[in-house]
């Protein structure tokens, strides 16, 4: 269970880091979109081992094969399946993670849940598993650019202590993508560079923040009372692996704020209801107010390091591991196109959930009575 | 859509502020647990108006009735309807916010969505809709607590700047309800509510943080990859009016650590595999790991303020408005024991779903397997 | 677990027959739709005990009340909750059923189920729930007449074996309506309520067979695979107390008919593509094809009759067992309304289903590919 | 949407006919079950075609890979996802069908439905997606025989109108694999397989009706009111291709009984408590009560024929078609093993949801208070 995510538009993601194959299935994408694994895949490659010397050497050259929903080059309202080879199983030798449980890893809780995991690269606990998110998540983004022109665009905001504001209004993909660390500030992505490898010679690792910005969405998507469009955001971020927090408008720092300091007085442009400011973050009562959403989400250090830590075995016995192997000193710069990805995917479900109450013939209804 | 939260321990909830009453259905509660109308008024009590003079003087008493699921005293397994009458209608003058869209408020986003609204005490977009969240999660609370032994607390743990460390492992429910703003420090509890008072006579209003502990949950419970418990607990807490963030364990602050210093080194203690600290808040890789969950929320400032704010009309016009009337200046004592129940009720639901994974006759397979 | 029907256009029922009252409440029903308790009455005093000689004389006026979810005589798009109070609660005596289970009830199997059970009137078990159904039926046919034109009516088609053939095409609601056995062949009518009055004065029961037919469906609606129309109705129907079968179009009597004999060729009617014959019985593939959707269901005779039967005690021991009090010789006059109610809940959610996949802005890209 | 079936054991089906290949993830299967492909495999041959001369000559051997979900022999816990690669892809000519609906086949619904199909082999609307559903009950067959003891066989009792009355109590699988036509009962399967090889040397198909039997099923599975076990049984049967019928126990020959004969008397069988006769099938209230649950599912005969047809064609001219190529003339025997796969995933879901309701530490709650 809890393998599928959306409500209207769903992912169903599987798959072992080193079993035979990963992938996604996703159901409800509407028909008659456009679409081929050129789509998917340069999503896929952003967030792909290897790609910089900042993040893991390992070797998976993640190559999506679509295998159905598609015909003659677009969609056909049938599930999408989307399948990963595993390349790089050097399974070779996993018997010590097999035995000994990885501190802050899941194996201890996989253990305890199920009785029994694979212990290949991490199994199903692997990070690895995002790749088919990434995959659905390149649906999702076509699908809201093309038929609502939503733009979403995600960063790195914090490496370590090293941060930068950056106005989630005009963050741009292509400054995002400028640096391998992913950071929009050229400034700011050479400290955080120089942290992330100095962190990695340490054998060690380090924690941060992503930052994501939703441009264009209209008013209207959201549902209360459970299924906030922030409260389906949080999910979709706290599901991803290493995330300790979620917060979106002004979050955090918000709370130290009186109302009069705090509010978005609304205004007029022309035909559009709009704020001042945005401390809302673009939803109010759950609801998409036309604004930008942008939100934050944190990212705790690898768990993984190259020093010895003291642990506990299958067999309950204590003892101690230390980590081997390739690994990311700091995920962040492969996880802003997963947080994309989760974004895409909220925001997209809840796009068909809207036309389901208020599209076709029933727009006018609406249209009609909110002047 | 998005009135019912939970899979397999079902909450929906229903009911305007001002309309002919609320309430909640619960789907899914195990029979033959003991229940009456004296294990959920207590609960409804602490969030109820009028409690102090931090709060709102609005009059309900918000008195639950049970109409059915219940016979003799136990649950029967069959849907448990909770209802609570609205006594408070003066629903009076409402048409300066039926015609006038609050800031920071829902107004306009129901009036996008769905075309209209019911601008009675805020309608649907009332706070007054998580009485029936409460009502469930006493139930929910109560199940945890005599089939698993869970005890769950919440607290807050900061109003505006003022903010307090509190332990998760200790803080006690009678610190907590020792004073009317639910700050189990006295003295920080003393200045939260000079603060409170203070910001109520200058009309406006202010923020703050929740924190929030179970304790007790056994380790096993989350379903990866999108049903993690900390996702879920996500989604819970940002389903609730005005919250803008979410973090457990470490949260954001934990970003700016490095591994050595983030993880969790696991040790025995005696036969349970136990961690020395509790960065991770209880959760490792979606899925609980037998320490103690914590987590905290951050709410925004309350949005009705005494002050004359700027804003646009239904009509499309641009126009002033200025609360009036009896507003909470601060959410957050009242909020406490929502929070608390949403964390029940996501609890509740994944102990209910290792029960189907590997509960009854398959326990003893699991059991077997991992020593 | 299971009082919820729907995927967008949710229905949760609660209630045990002699508790505090029996309810439904609705998710998902859009917006500004015209309802007031005058839509929802008379489908409930259709299917309300006492309404003729042939039914049952327990007094339950079934009146309801409309507590949430429409303002100013419109739906706002939230939950709306619908109460029926229990007035009829003689539980004067149900010690004996409390302890003797019913052949051919559920009693025995609840037991087995949950350790316990409400035994008053039958407490969950109770056709009695069935008018939340029918409450919520309601609302969906009047938003499917409404906005789609879609118009539903059942018949009772056989008592016993008096049966009759009527044109799904044709069958009037006003002609169904005309005898209290709700079959719209007066001459069949005439001895079907012959046979009900031997059957009661016998203390017995009998069983038959409900046709309904649902027409000015647009082609579109229904979601393969699993979710065919096909498949929601006949969960619908078979979810109903005491329907032990249910056919579409040529049903069981088709699976004699060869291919040639069988298949329904397709023509052109002006602009429409429409099949000459409808042994399809409307749906083709899972999916509608604009032609009348026509299905039967099979009611087994009430358990309960007036007749010294053999069975066994909670507590183990054979025993015999005779019903006493008031019931209903044969269940299909009053089963009618709520025949239509289910086809109504689920025909009404494929058709949010099909707005979320190509309604709005997306139904213009789907008319151009369709000539 | 509807690709999925289940509620917490759920199984995804993708792929079209003659896409890149076809497939099932299962989520929610529970860890620990021995499993290899070795155990899917054999059902899949039973569904493959060529497999004897009465079926279609069609070549695809249907060979099955096990992707994830399973680590050393056993399950994870973790979604289960096999592919099933297209062999036989001579989509050489679909000109015609892409131009021409197909009498009686799903084409025309589609276009309306998506605006667009897949032509090539009937795409998502061929039979062959029931090979996902085969191989995921092969799953669900494996954890009902071994953790439950729960056994189900399916037969062909009726072709056209050659029909035969088996005991659901006493069919074995091996007489019904004896023969190619699957029925138990030798004479009637010589005259069945007359008749299909008659009317397929007649270009023409025919019908039948398929049955089945779950035997050792304990009491206590299904839930009411919507989920009862024979609702969800019938929309599963009524999911699958070709499908006009459901009914259970009695049936519709039910209908014409009285009370006195249709009810089912309960007795004690040492500890047990049993009824004398079974017209109930195995489900009371919507909850198994330890009888065997048997039921009936209706086949219409294969719209394929080769017979010039008049139909209309996409661009909205009348036309006639004829079918081509490789078809059953009957279902049925291929249908077998896919009504037992429906019915075992039916049956695993309700176990599971059991097991969550009164599973581990609460089963004993429920066992001291039901005698």
């Amino acid at each position: 269970m809890g393998n599928t995510f959306g409500h209207l538009f769903r992912v169903t993601t599987w798959g072992e880091s080193h079993g035979g194959a990963i992938g996604a299935v996703v159901d409800g994408c509407p028909p008659l979109l456009a679409l081929s694994e050129a789509d998917i895949q340069p999503e896929l490659d952003r967030r792909a081992p290897g790609q910089s010397h900042l993040v893991t050497q390992r070797k998976e050259s993640d190559t999506v094969r679509l295998l159905s929903g598609v015909f003659e080059g677009q969609t056909l309202g049938t599930p999408i399946s989307m399948l990963i080879p595993n390349q790089d199983q050097r399974s070779g030798d996993y018997s010590e993670i097999a035995e000994k449980y990885r501190p802050s890893h899941a194996d201890y809780t996989y253990d305890a849940k199920y009785g029994t995991r694979d212990p290949r690269g991490g199994g199903r606990t692997s990070a690895r598993e995002t790749a088919g998110r990434v995959a659905a998540g390149a649906i999702a983004k076509k699908l809201l650019r093309e038929r609502y022109g939503v733009e979403i665009v995600a960063w790195v905001a914090r490496v370590g202590a090293i941060g930068v504001e950056c106005d989630p209004e005009t963050v741009a993909l292509a400054d995002v993508e400028r640096t391998p660390i992913r950071c929009p500030d050229p400034d700011a992505a050479a400290r955080m560079i120089a942290l992330v490898e100095a962190t990695r010679k340490a054998g060690n690792s380090i924690g941060g923040v992503i930052g994501c910005a939703a441009r264009g969405c209209p008013p209207g998507w959201g549902e209360p009372v459970f299924d906030r469009l922030e409260a389906d955001l949080a999910k979709g971020m706290l599901s991803l692996p290493a995330t300790k927090g979620f917060e979106i408008g002004s979050g955090f720092g918000g709370t130290e704020l009186t109302g009069t300091e705090h509010n978005d007085e609304f205004y007029l442009d022309g035909d559009r209801v709009r704020t001042r400011t945005n401390r809302s973050g673009g939803v109010q009562g759950g609801i998409s107010n036309g604004e930008s959403i942008h939100f934050r989400v944190a990212f705790k250090p690898t768990a993984t390091i190259m020093h010895e830590q003291r642990t506990v075995s299958r067999s309950h016995e204590e003892t101690t591991l230390k980590g081997r192997g390739r690994h990311d000193p700091c995920v962040l710069p492969r996880a802003v196109p997963v947080v994309e990805a989760m974004a895409a995917l909220v925001l997209v479900d809840h796009a068909l959930r809207q036309e389901a109450l208020m599209g076709g013939r029933w727009a006018a209804v609406g249209q009609r009575s909110v002047r």
